[in-house]
């Protein structure tokens, strides 16, 4: 005959799709020779029976159950019902996967008229056990029953009115015992019956209602949305109860088995004798450091630091404990991973390489790789923090925390910065004529835009603190005020950001500094033994090289020139070149755009020594460089010396509705060629001066933006070719470079073999692909994306995280057809995604060469490789 | 022995690839027995191992071309260079596929010093032969020798300066003999030698200078661009040259074996005696009309006659004939497939197999379905259309004729279309709101848009002429004027729009009715019965159903629900539903948009019968339905009772940067479930009604646009099964609907297989998956695309026809992943490509179920869908 329920002790961890979650882990706890509270486990294949049967719990079942039932009075010495030193059990469900939606807990069950005088009596606290009953029937009523909650609140507050008191503790066991009266009424109004007394029934009842509601319509849409099946089925844990209030011997608490916020090894926690758990929450009577439990009750202190030692060697991470002592006894109510601090994480891994408890691939699968880079921004103190006021919430944009006066204009901030003030960057969005604002403020705060808007992109880029798309915030930059609801915040007043959650507070905080720790630096040097992946970065000026090689970046992935341009010594040049009229005059300006954009390349090859670098030639469509604000037009229409009308007729003309899929990237040069001409003039000028001056052998990558066809390629490929054959030859000097082309467009996923026979790399340019393949506009997807999160309909937002069902489908053809035509192709990443640590995953999966993110991303970048690496080699075995 | 020369008459029209395109031809109508010149060719074979020797002719191929040579005066009975009667040739290049940049022609090799006497004598004018000698050693020259042709002008002005004289015409024989002279002493000096007056090296000479030509830049770019292979090579072509001046038993002529314009069966044309060919085009003669050949030279005439019949007969085509009677023998010079309108088209298609010439199959292949639309629309009358003064050029977005008024504004346009005049929309370009006015004019001018423009579907849809994209067009709609270069052309004036060629002419120019002839209904039946492929309409009012159905539509494939909120009455309660601040105020404004779009349904239904009507939810996004200018935002403010502040803050948060890539299709209800349901009610009990009514069954097919994401799917499919059941447990009516999306986001594409789990069918939109598979916007993309089509990038507009490489890919694919899941999936196409002919072709290829276009392109999709089936019928044989 099939087993259908198992005692703790009969189970292991292993058995999670038989014993639920929980009940595995509760089994676990109890084979590793735990003092778990006992119990028994009805397994998931119970719950399909159940519903075999007819949803009806047959008698099988229950005589099985009954059977461990009385195994459980007896090794605890408890009757379940019993009026003196009665058994009271929880009745949990657990399923395979955690779900919401799904029945909770029962606390409690086997109190009724009869029992709860022996509790009262065990307890000596009649009050604790009447309020014990009174919530049990509450309980019980509402998920088993189904008698609507308010129903029995409603009597609760009649009482507290009647006496004149605040809360329910202000309540005495007389009025308890009142209103459990008054609850039993309701139950035997609304079903015709007593509340039952009989504490059997009680138990197959609960244990039913876990089986219904594996079935309600909740838990039913929640299993269709995220694909779980129907057939797993859950379990039901019954276990017994102890309580930490049974006097001077008994108490409850909290404890980790190392410090969650440092990683130091000491147990780290609290706890409070004759309690329960809820009174350590409730913060009525103030907890003691766990370390005073040795002298309170040196005994369970020892055990307890058996258990813990226990615990941390089993798992093997640092533990967060609940206990409870009955009358000297201590039993551990919960375990699991303590949650801790980026700086924890990395000493608690590094330390237990140390003591032999972990290997070095296992320390690196402990820290998440997101995590750490909080330890190289300044942060908020902690304590500091708690006392902010919050004012609203945007997105995470970029990590760190900045305090400052607001601010609504680039030119504002610069100028207050140059007052020797701290200003942050208030602003609908931002747009690259903002870049010397960004660049003098502590941090930047936007009304608009997504995880990779203009601000969020540039100010990870800075590494600089940004909160994006705060939508709350309606802001008015003519009156210099931004309001959120009614209140209303003025040029001038401090608010900081913290950029790790994206919430902005009032006034100042103080901050604290990067925490880069030799612990730190020992574990990056063995993700970078482990890992495959090169990690490359995204930088466009010889500061954020510099910031990327220290964070170990191994070369450029994505250097955009166009930043280069929005300078305000040479966005003119730019302009007059865009407002060229001929051939001509364009090449005019172009020849003074040349010499900075050489030295430009100049100081960022030499910063990169012999390591590669990746040069986009000009990517964004030519309005970007133009003003347009009627006013602005006009001011830069008096300094070209051209009259406003044919100035705003050329913005009119180079106006898009959908610039995102307008006239950029190398469409430009299809149309005027003599721009990337000068660009590549540029750059392999560039490299032989850095050749002759320092030695130094760089091998430019040139790519192409935006390719979709093969010919796009031939017809941009034919103009480097060209150019640099004349630099060459001009200068009699070997010099190796590479001619590739971004991978954003769909259609050049699609067309990769073709796009090979010319490129020799890829680099995937996700941002892009990511737009054109959902048909989301990232400048705009930002509201809609929300939404969908909400409802479940996209699992995570795809410019966040690659979304491997769909663009990832796309890549991985491209990356098969690339190799078809060229096995040894260099593929790489450069959209925002490289900083990603699942999508870091996903590129090492497809087995690209590098990935390339933005500098304060590289250490990110490093460990996720390398813990890409050991998980698909694990997987591989 | 490897042949290298064969004479015409050893070859066949099989032979292309060895005798290159006209040596096959020439030999073909030499086998059949044509009158053709005599001559020979030198094959491709030759060319290549020409290149092979070293680029030298080698002796063995001189030898062969001397021989043939030999045998050619023989079968004339003339002389190469001789005295009297000198046999000349032609000499022309000729490779398999035809390519320009290559050798053209000689003609009159042959000619020197002496051998010109005897032409001079054998024409009796001298003037004659001089000319022609003139004309060989420049021409000479300039391909064979490389001396620059303006040298060669330079005497011939001078002359013409001393002689007082405008035309060549004008100077004598003598003038021309100095001349000679003149040209020769050039060639001395530039070569140092003298013009070759051996007539064997002349030809020796020429037959390299073709090989030569194979390999020049500009050829060998040509077959780069266009993936012809190197190694094809060029075919040399020497043919015996006639002469129709050699007095008045010679003449020149050209006719057509039916009318060109009518298709009527008889000759058509015009010859002129004793005269060249050059003579006919020059005009300085008149010519005479074909028929009058009978009188002049009776012979002759029957010869053509019997040769006409013979080349119809062999083509199984209306043949366009050069021709030309040297002493009273005819000659053949040129064959080929006659050019002819639309009408002569169907004419001669659907007679020739009445004549029992032609299968209906062969008689479908002959018509040019893209032509066939022309017979739906009024036309210019052509006389007129000579006089036309060409203002600028377009687009040619939409069919058709028309002429009228010019007017800025659509009310402009209502109010001139109500005082009885006809007028034209000039516009930059059009949106949703100018609907009226479209309906009021006669045909559409935009500045800005492409063929897939708002402009140009809408005026497609309603089969009216429209032009778009003309971008010289400078609009000053304030000043109620447009310019074109310096030209002003104010409201009122008359222009006309030419929308087959895209044409804008000054002035009104009067049209001819449409064509609809019994023969074309016949061809049309023809074209039914053979095609597999269903055609039906893009249709959104119920007079474009009708006309669909008229023209054969089988049903709708996109019924857009948005286009019926553009109308006075609805468009303001639509903005109240926009402006809504609460789901409840929406539902209320959603309940009066309710009645109005079931109407509509019903209408629709109605006059479908029991077709398929597939009704696409709301698509666009909600900025649409808003003014934009701070006047109309005022206006409308004050209509609705909201301050103006108000309307413009909602105005602005709706703003997006990438509207296409925004908050639209099925993203809409995900905010706004609301929205689809009151959709999706109308749509049911529309059916319900047109069922009780009518007794009508129609089946709407509910479709959901811009899915991307199985879940999307799901989560707005449950909003249409929600509502349906509701509807029809009120009526207690059965009723049969499907749900299914459209494939226009490349990801709906990829992930094709989950998206079939929910859809019953797909409709693929391909303006949209052409938009995001390629990142062109179709908004902003023609500027860039144009050029790209002339420098070769892109051979043609992708939003024009299915790019195969790439959408094309993703459309297999998601065919492929959708029937796997879903066998029977119904599969069909909407976009734009749905009326193009070559897209139809690789929609039949596909297996789709059917192609859905605007209603005046149901003619052309029905013949273009036979013509698929025929073509791949016979190439799967």
């Amino acid at each position: 005959m099939k087993k259908f329920v198992y005692g703790f002790h009969e189970g292991t961890a292993g058995m999670k799709s038989l014993l639920g979650g929980k009940g595995a882990n509760l089994a676990e706890m109890t084979r590793i020779g735990l003092p778990v509270p006992s119990g028994f486990t009805v397994t998931t294949e119970a719950c399909n029976q159940y519903y075999e049967e007819g949803a009806k719990l047959w008698n099988g079942l229950k005589e099985e159950t009954l059977q461990h039932l009385a195994e459980l009075e007896e090794k605890m010495g408890k009757k379940l019902g019993a009026v003196k030193n009665p058994l009271l059990v929880s009745v949990r469900s657990g399923s395979a996967i955690s779900m919401p939606g799904m029945m909770d807990t029962i606390l409690n069950l086997g109190l009724n008229d009869a029992s709860v005088e022996g509790l009262a009596e065990g307890t000596a606290n009649p009050r604790f056990a009447y309020d014990s009953y009174r919530r049990f029937i509450q309980m019980f009523s509402d998920v088993v029953l189904e008698i609507p909650k308010y129903k029995f609140d409603a009597i609760l507050d009649n009482k507290k009115v009647e006496k004149n008191v605040e809360e329910d503790t202000d309540l005495t066991a007389e009025d308890l015992k009142d209103i459990i009266e008054k609850y039993k009424a309701i139950v035997k109004k609304e079903c015709r019956a007593d509340f039952p007394q009989d504490v059997k029934d009680q138990l197959f009842m609960a244990i039913e209602a876990v089986f219904k509601s594996w079935n309600n319509p909740r838990a039913n849409v929640y299993r269709k949305l995220n694909d779980i099946p129907h057939s797993l089925g859950t379990a039901v844990n019954i276990q017994s109860m102890v309580f930490g209030n049974m006097g001077e011997t008994s108490g409850t608490g909290v404890a980790f088995t190392r410090d969650p916020s440092t990683g130091e090894k000491k147990l780290f926690g609290e706890f409070l004798m004759n309690a329960q758990g809820e009174d350590v929450v409730a913060g009525i009577r103030t907890p003691k450091p766990i370390l005073e439990l040795q002298n309170t009750m040196p005994q369970a202190y020892d055990k307890f630091l058996e258990v813990a030692n226990l615990l941390e060697e089993h798992y093997t991470d640092m533990q967060d404990i609940e206990f409870t002592i009955e009358n000297q006894e201590l039993y551990i109510l919960q375990t699991r991973n303590g949650k801790r601090t980026a700086l924890a994480a990395v000493n608690i891994a590094v330390d237990m390489v140390k003591e032999g408890r972990l290997t070095k691939e296992e320390a690196i699968l402990r820290v998440d790789p997101l995590q750490v880079e909080q330890l190289l921004h300044p942060a908020f103190d902690e304590k500091e923090l708690e006392k902010g006021k919050i004012i609203t919430k945007g997105l995470p944009a970029s990590s760190g925390a900045a305090t400052g006066k607001i601010y609504f204009t680039p030119e504002d901030v610069v100028e207050a910065n140059n007052r020797g003030e701290r200003a942050i960057l208030v602003r609908a969005e931002t747009s690259p004529e903002d870049i010397e604002g960004m660049v003098a403020s502590q941090g930047i705060l936007t009304a608009r835009g997504g995880m990779t808007s203009h601000a969020a992109v540039v100010a990870r880029g800075m590494g600089k603190c940004c909160i994006a798309g705060a939508g709350e915030m309606k802001i008015q930059e003519a009156n210099k005020i931004f309001m959120v609801g009614e209140t209303v915040y003025h040029e001038g007043e401090y608010i900081s950001l913290d950029g790790n959650e994206g919430i902005v507070y009032e006034g100042e905080i103080a901050t604290k500094e990067s925490q880069l720790t030799d612990n730190f630096l020992e574990l990056m040097t063995w993700a970078d033994a482990i890992r495959t992946l090169k990690i490359r970065t995204n930088a466009d000026t010889p500061r954020d090289t510099k910031q990327a090689i220290e964070f170990g970046a191994e070369g450029i992935g994505l250097c955009r020139t166009e930043h280069m341009f929005f300078e305000e010594s040479r966005i003119f040049v730019m302009r007059k070149m865009i407002l060229s009229r001929t051939e001509e005059e364009r090449r005019k300006a172009l020849a003074e755009l040349l010499p900075m954009q050489r030295e430009d390349f100049v100081e960022i090859f030499k910063a990169m020594g012999n390591r590669p670098v990746t040069v986009r030639l000009l990517d964004p469509p030519l309005h970007e460089f133009l003003p347009h604000e009627e006013e602005d037009i006009q001011q830069l229409a008096q300094k070209m010396q051209v009259s406003f009308t044919q100035l705003q007729g050329v913005v009119n003309d180079l106006k898009e509705m959908n610039p995102m899929l307008g006239h950029r990237g190398c469409r430009l040069a299809v149309t005027y060629p003599e721009i990337y001409e000068m660009q590549v003039r540029a750059i392999i000028e560039a490299a032989v001066i850095v050749k002759e001056e320092e030695g130094i052998d760089v091998v430019p990558e040139i790519m192409i933006p935006l390719v979709g066809e093969l010919k796009e390629l031939q017809y941009n490929k034919e103009i480097v070719l060209k150019i640099a054959k004349e630099v060459l030859s001009e200068k009699e000097i070997p010099l190796q470079y590479l001619v590739g082309t971004m991978i954003e467009v769909p259609r050049a996923a699609v067309t990769a073999d073709e796009i090979a026979t010319e490129a020799e790399f890829f680099s995937f340019g996700t941002n892009d692909l990511t737009q054109m393949t959902f048909g989301y506009s990232r400048d705009d997807a930002g509201k809609f994306i929300k939404e969908y999160r909400e409802k479940n309909i996209l699992e995570k937002d795809p410019f966040q995280r690659i979304d491997r069902k769909g663009v990832g489908k796309l890549m991985e053809l491209a990356s098969k057809l690339g190799k078809e035509t060229r096995p040894n192709i260099k593929l790489g990443i450069c959209g925002e995604h490289g900083g990603d640590p699942d999508s870091i995953e996903f590129c090492h999966i497809l087995g690209l060469d590098y990935v390339s993110c933005s500098p304060y991303r590289v250490p990110v970048a490093r460990l996720a490789a390398a813990r890409a690496a050991i998980i698909n080699k694990e997987q591989a075995k």
